[in-house]
């Protein structure tokens, strides 16, 4: 299975691996495939250790790596010397401890001041410019834009260092504005997808980006875990698939063990998209966490990003903590980004067998369509 | 292409075609594919005519009928002597009567409550009895329940008649009650179909709806109007395809021109999921109608099925009628059940030429995945 984009990138399959894990990311690349580590929760220090840890086993092989690049944030996230978390109304700092004290979820953990600030520093403007310049430094073979148009600089510095620069859209009005703004690939996003997402189903969305930026490459992403999913996605134009959710229950994955396990029980329809956890609609597993900001009757409802995505990293911090002693509140409140294809996750597998797995099932399904068609 | 249900249901594309109209019904069926009727807004004698009609134009090529059989009807629809509307609660008739004038809607049309009542018949139990007993006097070669598991009396009369049973499904649960129920064919239905729909994507419940009733044959719903996407749901697993929205804008359609505008207007974030006009969530275009009932201030919120069918359709008569005559309230407020395939929909094509166009481009995806796999 070649398509233009394995040549382009030295590839053996289009298929392309998004992980916060560099364990995925160097089984995914060793394997023949493309892992792309989401550097959304790292320092720069941090990203620079991770990406030598991949520089040292990954042989000359191409990996990329994912920024989130906010498009427009609050500019009083800029002031290094604020609190992040002074910007959110009290009634939604008080809906958090209320909720917290509700699932009896125990012990302070760090406190949610400190998490925020951390975090937040990364999803400005300035966090976002901090990683990309660590990421140049590596060989990397792509650099994405997770949210919004890549920013003239880094498509400048990616140019410069010779990376081609990946995007993700929704719509086909996003992908005309990522390719003016120099997007080199694009991925179409389907609203089955984990994370941040449209409305539009990846089997409507793929034809028409495909269609609307030709000849830009395309990848389709969201609902995509097997090979026929992945035979799918071709026949629907795409260069090669995109996969996330997948990564989460393999052996590598440092997914925390009780989602891990929320995962590995979860139907399709225990997923939902909520603006819960950043302040944008994004897909991931349906608790009590989403409940309560979606439909309880206290609810604030959510802040935009980045503030909810502040509050609630620091509330998830603290709440994944307790849920790792047991407690069964904080149980019943962690989550995590998943796409529908959760349905499909049951097992833990190595990263490289699920390469091997869905590289084998997609061959499977492109030869019964050919026998079909005679 | 041909799969084991051409075979079974002698027809020479997997493409089956959903419509109220039987003109789209007879020029599908008679270009290798197979027509489907819609009969859920017929009464038995008007379904009599229509399928007596198709029964002179199809030359014994084969066609099916689809009858909306509630699965939990209000006894209270069953007494033919009473107003089915006298169930509707005050302050949810007040409110449509709001809504009319607000919009401006003029003229009175036909009363709602005749409208509700000669709807209402038709989708109680005792409705489809007559339906299904009609459909089954005539040649017909399969026979679907679009919403919940066949009754008994349905399998039955249709396993006596040698007529294959059909039903639409939207999770793995409802697949496995539905083959319980004596379902000979399941179309598995993405959320992104238009009409009563779940949640989950097609490209995430085809598979899994593949995996689970095998070796019951499954058809693929949602999303599909082009040969890509038909190739694509094949790569799933599909036995073939089952396509509503696209036949709305061919030339046979009876689609009210004034909704055939819009539709052709329409890109795929115009529709909604709302249970505005049938009272379980359905997909539509979104219009003043569906943001008025799920988002307006004063919306009582939504009967259950059928009661705010009824309300909404004798509406929804008077407001197709004013659209007609170009009135800009009713014209924000008329709507039709589509799916988010309504973004590729933009030019008004034979229906014929439409079986063609997908059968050709399947041809073509196919090609590209075998050159692709090498």
């Amino acid at each position: 299975m070649r398509t233009a984009i394995c040549e382009r990138l030295g590839i053996e399959f289009p298929l392309f691996a998004f992980s916060h894990c560099r364990d995925v990311v160097a089984a995914v690349t060793n394997a023949g495939g493309f892992g792309v580590l989401g550097a959304v929760a790292y320092s720069p220090e941090r990203l620079d250790t991770e990406l030598s840890w991949l520089d040292e086993r990954v042989n000359g092989r191409p990996y990329g790596v994912d920024v989130l690049v906010p498009g427009r944030i609050d500019a009083s996230a800029l002031d290094r010397h604020a609190h992040l978390l002074d910007h959110v109304p009290d009634r939604h700092r008080d809906f958090v401890t209320h909720l917290l004290s509700k699932y009896g979820v125990s012990a302070p953990g760090r406190p949610l001041t400190a998490v925020a600030d951390e975090f937040g520093r990364r999803v400005t403007a300035a966090g976002a410019s901090g990683l990309i310049e660590v990421a140049l430094k590596h060989p990397i073979g792509l650099i994405a834009s997770a949210l919004g148009p890549p920013p003239p600089e880094m498509v400048t510095a990616a140019r410069q260092a010779g990376v081609p620069v990946a995007a993700l859209v929704g719509t086909v009005e996003h992908a005309y504005r990522q390719v003016a703004a120099g997007a080199d690939l694009i991925v179409a996003q389907g609203t089955e997808a984990g994370g941040h997402t449209g409305e539009i189903a990846t089997m409507v969305l793929v034809p028409q980006v495909v269609d609307a930026v030709a000849p830009t490459p395309v990848l389709a992403a969201g609902g995509i875990a097997s090979g026929r999913q992945m035979a799918a996605a071709m026949a629907l134009g795409a260069e090669g698939v995109w996969c996330g959710s997948v990564w989460l229950t393999t052996e590598e994955a440092e997914t925390a063990p009780a989602v891990k396990r929320k995962l590995l029980a979860a139907s399709s329809l225990d997923t939902v998209r909520s603006r819960s956890r950043t302040g944008k609609p994004a897909r991931q597993l349906r608790s009590a966490w989403t409940e309560e900001w979606d439909s309880g009757q206290e609810s604030p409802g959510p802040l935009g990003m980045p503030l909810q995505l502040l509050l609630a990293e620091g509330a998830m911090n603290r709440i994944s903590a307790a849920a790792e002693r047991g407690e069964p509140g904080a149980l019943e409140l962690v989550n995590y980004y998943v796409g529908q294809v959760v349905g499909q996750l049951d097992q833990i597998r190595p990263a490289r067998q699920v390469v091997y797995d869905l590289v084998s099932e997609f061959g499977e399904a492109v030869e019964r369509l050919e026998r079909l068609s005679g």
